[in-house]
């Protein structure tokens, strides 16, 4: 079927061109012509404006976004007004669900349809495939199944989950699901973000006791404010660390595709020397603590994520002055220099 | 070759199945004698004591011990006295690597030599191989390979980790590792299970936050002790968590062995009725913790993870009187009864 | 001078008396008559209706609303057209500091002037006085100053900060404060709350530690799940929990003023066997946690300090069955019964 | 009575001239010569070694060890064959509890008494007193009594606990406690610490919060990589720090001696400009969690406030990599450099 797409940057290009792969026709447009030209050139109709964009689209037409979270609802009101009585603006983004719920009131009283689509999968997906967590009205979702359905994996050679009938009733197993009504989608999307800091934080977590196993070797002074280590001995390990990640994607429990690629950056590096460990956090692990203490969920590990990340931007800098300046105050504890 | 198993429990028993599949001599021994029989009615060599258990075996005797961690040390000391200069003990069990080092101190002055393998697989290992993690000396640990190899999984249908060269000079891709000395096996299996702590509950705080997620449908009371919902317009979502699973498995970020067992458990019972949510830990979680703070390494989602636990057993119930008891005494605060 | 009270539970209640000490003159309303009659006969002007209220106030009127923080809206609604220009509405409950911005909006474009006012100091504060953190013009909180200083507790026997200059340039040492434009008020109250929560949990976790260091003493059993106690000669305590917090109020660094109430609940009943350990939040520290996020400032203290009231409702439940589901699936692990 | 000190640091120095004040007459060491002779001016007994130090004691003699935990076990094996029979060890410095334990069953062996004193109060101890946490032989410790009684701040005017009867049995309200056997004393120490910890971490995060309360008056960029703020008119608050302390000191639920302490910081500097946040810990806060954590008792809280100091050190910088590592690896997300 024909899928309009707005917004190319690798999100939105990658998805053409799988969507293409599968003989959709896709109509596209990004503020930035180079974009749109690249598309052009593996066989995507083009535009240079959002109208020639929406007039090269049939009706009822079908707009997918895959913008910035921060400009999406700017792009909606400009397209708004082009659009026509049953057209479907899809947001394939990172919004926050609330925007979802508004948008759905906003959009359908102008007679608009609106599906928001949490998308997993990231630069892999295009040959992968996208996981997508969908919410809408259902004829709407309906809809749209073709498209949906060349994006996501398919049931690929994943095995089937024990006690699944094979009539579900979903397309759960394809890689696509219908959740539930306006912000269904991005809810599911922002609580597998939320899911997906806490594992990362895990692996993070225990890679770094592996890297300072062997603390005990080094020799450590002895003063009022430092405990001396009680058993060096139990800390002259000097582990592999690629060796250990790799082990593990063999058989183990904790097997997944974020160790797989653990694996792969500590083989290019195992000091992972490229990185400062100043770690970005985008919306949704934020949205999903928010959720979970509007529910009275208790979420430690996924907050404790989250905060690492906070902390290694160093946001926590001036609590950890207060605290200087406390143990300064009682005890007058002199601060040890930064090493 | 030939390996003798002490403790027939289902480890035990699943990896002398597994090693007789691929024509070792197993000799195997257990306090049960129906274990051992049942093993003998398979292919082993079965004993009534550990005296003739050791006697079965030819010099130098490799004897694997998969035992409870409380009792390795006593089964230890009643077969040392049994065995020969350079026969090898091998502990397969969760022991704590603190013991393993003092263990491997004591048996290298007897002449004997100690090997400690952290193993992970769980019930499947049987059919998907276990993941070995080995600790010990290297001439030791090599000449104990073929066991090793025929317990591990092997590379399987597993992709490569990139950038890893083809001779990367150990045997991580076949599913088993020699990590290191003494105890080197159980300290990775210890972070092993540490982070499997972390990325479970990650699994489990999320679903939690989706199974609430209809929060906002129901009534809520208005008083001074209760916060009010703001915006029960947000929590409306009724989620089918097998379909929520279930497409999570499909090229998703957050893919993993420990997210096909949820969904094969969500599809068995979506509510999880058997369960009272009462969660056991067995010791390398809190060990894990243990060594992170002797190492000064922040593990906050570790410990969350490892805290849920405790939680739920109720291991918490004297903080949270105390906390009423301060409410009480500040405010005034009657507390509301348990629903 | 003169003030109007709305809503006469505890807290105002209480906060009329402490005004009448000092001289002011106070209208009381209630939507209970035997609330108002109370006051009254301690020297209260009463009223049986809002309308009844406002006409008693002379201009410009003093308007304190202490109402549960779900209904201030709605009274808010039906006092405003019964009042004239520059009159003053004070909210000294536990609003959400954006709802204060956003009233201090519509109050002012209505020509009526808008404070908020967090309260600390519970049912103390007849004697103590109250705690007083003040958002809101300027001017319009140095009119009302004789009542706010008349609910401080003044300088009283607290030592002066150090470093703190005799003119410091505000009514902080006076236990009162305008802390900034429409919100600010209610900003510090709840961060103020954030932080007592982060204190209770920080005592209760401590007690709990001190009430189960006799675990060693008891027999526990040996079997695959549960991990034996290492070193059960290290907790064979008994301590007397009374005595601890009573020696803890003298010269150590963490005596505080929750510490003495739990002294006293300690002293009322060593094992606080009248709380069933159910703990309520009542908003503010929700609201630190979302602002703390919104700032990307971590808090896991204060998170985790919530959280612990979250579970102790045991809304971890599901989550806790999750974990127990998996550990069935990877270890055929048997959920151990309730206690 | 008499007392003898090793250890002449801060803490030591100021206890014997505590101990002067009240008549009991001192023989110290220190092998720092300065040190000693310092308190010989101020009326203390000197000595140049340990054996001149044990010669002017009377028997049975009472030897208090102020010294880094360290160190402390090598003076005790230099000293004890100086002593007699019944003569006393007294530990007064921040011993791990388990090595009391061990100190008192040698001791013990050797017909000496070993007491194990935890002590709180700081550098402020010589004016306030110390609060002393005591752990022994039950007519060991109440022998030293008087040094005891001397030591702590007494009843002083802190107001009594409600409930306690007049004559509760323990001297607890005296600032000093015999808490149990050998270690008790250390136990409730440490305990102490980790709450301290705890209530700490709690000021600090939530002064951090207050102190970014302006950060929606900043301009902040739009990309992918960060959420925006969705609500900036929220954090345009430039709160007083100096104030929002002082005000809490008075009648707030928050009220403490640390808040005091907090307070005095800020107004020496209110951007704390001599830190540089790089908190130090010593010892008691992780032995809490590790007593936590065998006796299953769940910390999050303290746990969390510990690994907070740990991140400040910068413990979690390959933790971080390890996040960004994934990030880049899944979403092609580049880190953006450190401010």
């Amino acid at each position: 079927m024909q899928l309009g797409m707005v917004g190319l940057g690798r999100m939105g290009s990658f998805m053409v061109q799988r969507l293409m792969r599968d003989g959709h026709e896709c109509v596209v447009y990004d503020a930035k012509t180079e974009s749109v030209n690249d598309l052009v050139g593996k066989g995507a109709v083009g535009s240079a404006s959002l109208e020639e964009f929406v007039s090269k689209l049939s009706r009822p037409r079908a707009v997918w976004l895959m913008l910035p979270a921060a400009i999406t609802d700017k792009v909606i009101a400009q397209i708004t007004p082009l659009l026509d009585s049953d057209d479907i603006i899809i947001d394939g983004g990172n919004s926050y669900y609330h925007d979802d719920i508004r948008r759905g009131g906003e959009l359908t009283a102008k007679g608009l349809h609106y599906v928001d689509v949490g998308t997993s999968g990231g630069v892999f997906g295009l040959e992968r495939g996208y996981c997508l967590m969908i919410g809408g009205e259902k004829p709407v979702v309906d809809s749209l199944s073709p498209i949906f359905k060349s994006l996501a994996p398919g049931v690929g050679n994943v095995a089937p989950s024990a006690h699944r009938p094979d009539q579900a009733g979903s397309t759960a197993e394809q890689g696509y699901l219908h959740c539930g009504p306006h912000g269904a989608g991005h809810f599911v999307k922002m609580v597998h973000n939320g899911i997906e800091y806490g594992l990362m934080a895990a692996y993070a977590e225990g890679f770094n006791i592996l890297k300072r196993a062997n603390i005990g070797a080094a020799t450590h002074e002895v003063d009022a404010e430092t405990a001396p280590i009680a058993n060096p001995e139990h800390y002259q390990y000097d582990f592999n660390l690629q060796d250990v990640a790799e082990v593990w994607r063999r058989g183990s429990v904790i097997t997944s595709w974020l160790l797989d690629l653990t694996s792969d950056a500590l083989h290019a590096d195992p000091v992972l020397g490229a990185y400062a460990g100043r770690v970005s956090d985008s919306g949704e692990g934020r949205w999903t603590i928010m959720a979970a203490i509007d529910e009275s969920v208790p979420t430690p590990v996924l907050s404790a994520a989250l905060y690492s990340r906070f902390s290694s931007r160093d946001n926590d800098e001036f609590a950890n002055k207060v605290l200087s300046a406390m143990r300064a105050g009682f005890g007058g504890h002199v601060e040890k220099p930064k090493a």
